[in-house]
């Protein structure tokens, strides 16, 4: 190349390198690092040059700013003391299968815009279906078959596309969505739920928000007498979400039961496993999806648990031809042979974006770099750890544990009013020393402490106790004071 | 940390850098690869181990694998002699930053998951809407402002959603889309228009193709009569999505008279400048947006001719509230003090996924190492190569030009029938020399040769054109035989 203002070969190594280091170097101390970033709202911009650069500057010039601009606004997702959400994985070896996904820049809209992008796709997807011992109709060889989304949110608004289109006998994409259809989930299912409704133009008044048993699981009869009530009225259910693993409290919801009536009234089954979905890499845990069989479409998130960097959802659909053909479009510059001969997967069918990257890159390094029984042992390890927790909550009579607990996630409270646990969290994150996150359970303020971080041991989490401890003991000294001097038990001291 | 399957520090640098120098490798011999893949539907996955490893193996394994069972599915994307469809460039600044990207691995959904995540994402969108010359109201500091998404696809789609709900008073997210909404777009509009109609539950059938003039544009008097008999008849025009460099053949709509058309029946208009969008860099191509202040929305592809690697499309509103009005849901989960301040941007507001990844710092590391006249640079290169590529093909009189071609996307064909140019195609992408692709533009099969890949020189062009030539003596020397002889003139030998 003649004169060039791009980055010269042995400027790429070096400036490589050194970012891997970088990377390494960053891992190494991440868990000294504040989780939460300690900044305001502007102030990482207030720290920006208004004006880009006329001229390139050098990449120690691009790392310097990194340091000084960009990481004080970091929130530490690879810490260890990260127990917010649910967890956002970035193993190593994912982030090499990322990079030369990012580096060999192919699109996979076509398979033939780069045949091995899609046929590694399918290939890992089917295997790990076969690790996750998920039902053989979502397996490439049947009439399914697995692709990578950006996120359950978008896996699940492709899951009721293609349920719309089916209970339109296919003519919702041609007229638009003008029938009756009505939708269910449960009361705990993840917000997306309601976004994609609202998406494809089904309206959220037409989903309906099954009521939850005890253990916030979706009430099976309920969800029937809904139906029969909707059939009676003349409107048209169509679509049921079940949640293997609720993001609030993980519940999980009755899939045999829930299965059965969406098979008895010929109701398309969706079911979102985001964070727990990994568990069934291994058998003790299997039980979270019995009644999977009975489902259209199912998604799991790579990359919340199973240590593939975001993004990587993995989703299943057990009749593809529904999918591809809710979802296909073919303009005259995208025909090719391969696609008409019929004996090709083109991805871009699969959801709604076109351009595609090669996203089971990373999740081919993560699962030859662990091998299965690598990644049982992080999942047999994080439940442990968890339980351990779940033992310390329950022995200290101040708090109060909210939901069922048997895999990874722990909800719980100090006994007493929500300012109190309010207050203790905003405390807890504000000191950098963990993060942890929130929701509500039957109306309380409830504390989330999830373990699936692949970097957490059984001493992060001690020390996290520990700390959760010593603020709720001031908190509930202050409060005590406080009541006896009779002010407002509002927890603030 | 105890017994773990995990990576290892030092292993992971020692990786990370063969890692890199293996893309540098890839890099400094990618001219000489066949451009397009040349495998057969099946070939790749039947190279790979039917069951995934039990046991953890070696990065070697894994790179020996990359090496012998992926690569030879590969199209290089990265070839300077991809000329095909729109360029996927992934430029080293911008692997670099997405390296980063991948290893912090922090989700940006929310302002409070991680503050950089989102400011550096508004600021850089500000400093590409000065470096572009956008209208002020797609800047951060109006009503306006951008963020990113995955694809145009995805862009429009919200611009629909947004417009959709605008055009109903708010009510379709509740009750879904009942009104006879009608969109509008020209004959040459990216097929993602038409997916998107339908996503959002409007249909295909309420979405007018306006035709186009010669040079492709889409014929302003023509929508506006159509407009006014949708109104006559009682339906209700809501969108208008103009291109900006059509993918068919780089078509500019007369953006000053739509969006007039826009105001006057206070329609929504979206921009799509997917791939031409970038030009505006240079003041000499900002002609291409002239009109734009009068838009509603607008996005391009910085993953295309910007050098940075997919994903990165920059959406930009003029209104963001009507946007995350129209897709804001919130869950306690997802509650926090610095969204209900509301002096933060949440961006998992602005398109359908919850979860979103640092894309931003790629883009930023593009802009830091090439500044803005190193990206002048090759905008303007890129176009005088195409120029002297359409010079050439001028002066041919076997070959016939199809469109207008200002910048650097050149349609042509050699004159005769549709057959002899198809089988030209086959032969040139099958020569792997090059590969370029084709679209239908008055109804003629027609060849799109792209000058947009970061590393094509002029060296790059001409090779192709020569190769071009050298098949077209061929087949159109086969043919005059074959019409002397009375064989069909199929171009086949």
């Amino acid at each position: 190349m003649a004169e060039s203002f791009h980055m010269k070969s042995h400027e790429f190594r070096e400036s490589g390198k050194r970012l891997i280091d970088w990377l390494a170097d960053y891992y190494a101390r991440v868990d000294q690092l504040p989780v939460l970033a300690q900044v305001k709202p502007g102030e990482i911009r207030a720290s920006l040059p208004a004006e880009p650069p006329q001229i390139g500057v050098a990449i120690d010039t691009i790392i310097e700013q990194l340091n000084s601009k960009i990481m004080p606004g970091i929130t530490h997702w690879q810490s260890p003391n990260f127990f917010a959400y649910f967890p956002a994985n970035a193993s190593e070896p994912s982030v090499l299968g990322d990079l030369i996904s990012s580096g060999l820049g192919v699109q996979g809209m076509l398979w033939a815009t780069s045949p091995a992008c899609t046929e590694v796709e399918t290939h890992v997807l089917d295997w790990l279906a076969n690790m996750l011992a998920l039902p053989k109709t979502f397996l490439s060889n049947s009439a399914g078959g697995g692709g990578i989304q950006d996120s359950a949110s978008s896996a699940s608004l492709c899951a009721i596309l293609a349920a719309r289109e089916r209970a339109t006998n296919f003519k919702s994409n041609e007229r638009g969505c003008r029938e009756n259809l009505v939708a269910y989930t449960s009361t705990q299912a993840h917000s997306s739920i309601e976004k994609d409704i609202r998406v494809a133009g089904i309206g959220r008044a037409n989903l309906w928000l099954i009521d939850v048993d005890e253990q916030f699981a979706m009430r099976p009869e309920l969800l029937e007498k809904t139906i029969e009530e909707d059939k009676r009225a003349g409107r048209i259910p169509f679509f049921v979400c079940a949640t293997v693993g609720t993001t609030s409290s993980l519940a999980f919801d009755p899939l045999p039961a829930i299965g059965e009536i969406c098979k008895r009234h010929n109701l398309w089954l969706h079911v979102d496993a985001a964070m727990a979905g990994t568990a069934a890499l291994c058998s003790e845990f299997r039980y979270i999806q019995n009644g999977l069989e009975l489902a259209d479409s199912y998604c799991f998130d790579a990359h919340k648990w199973m240590f593939t960097n975001f993004d990587c959802t993995c989703f299943y659909v057990a009749n593809r031809e529904t999918l591809t053909h809710s979802l296909s479009v073919t303009p005259e510059y995208l025909r090719n042979q391969a696609t008409e001969s019929g004996s090709v997967f083109d991805y871009r069918d699969w959801h709604v974006p076109l351009g595609r990257r090669f996203r089971a890159l990373k999740l081919w390094f993560v699962i030859q770099h662990y091998g299965v029984e690598g990644l049982q042992f992080h999942i047999r390890r994080h439940v442990a750890i968890a339980q351990k927790f779940l033992e310390s909550v329950r022995k200290d009579d101040r708090f109060e544990i909210i939901a069922p607990a048997p895999l990874n996630l722990i909800c719980f409270r100090v006994k007493g009013d929500d300012g109190l646990n309010e207050e203790l969290l905003r405390r807890l994150n504000a000191s950098g020393q963990l993060y942890l996150s929130h929701t509500k359970l039957n109306g309380k303020f409830t504390l989330r402490f999830c373990v699936a971080q692949m970097r957490t041991e059984l001493h992060h989490v001690e020390h996290a106790w520990a700390a959760i401890c010593a603020e709720a003991t001031k908190l509930i000294a202050a409060r005590d004071r406080g009541s006896h001097s009779n002010q407002a038990a509002s927890g603030r001291e």
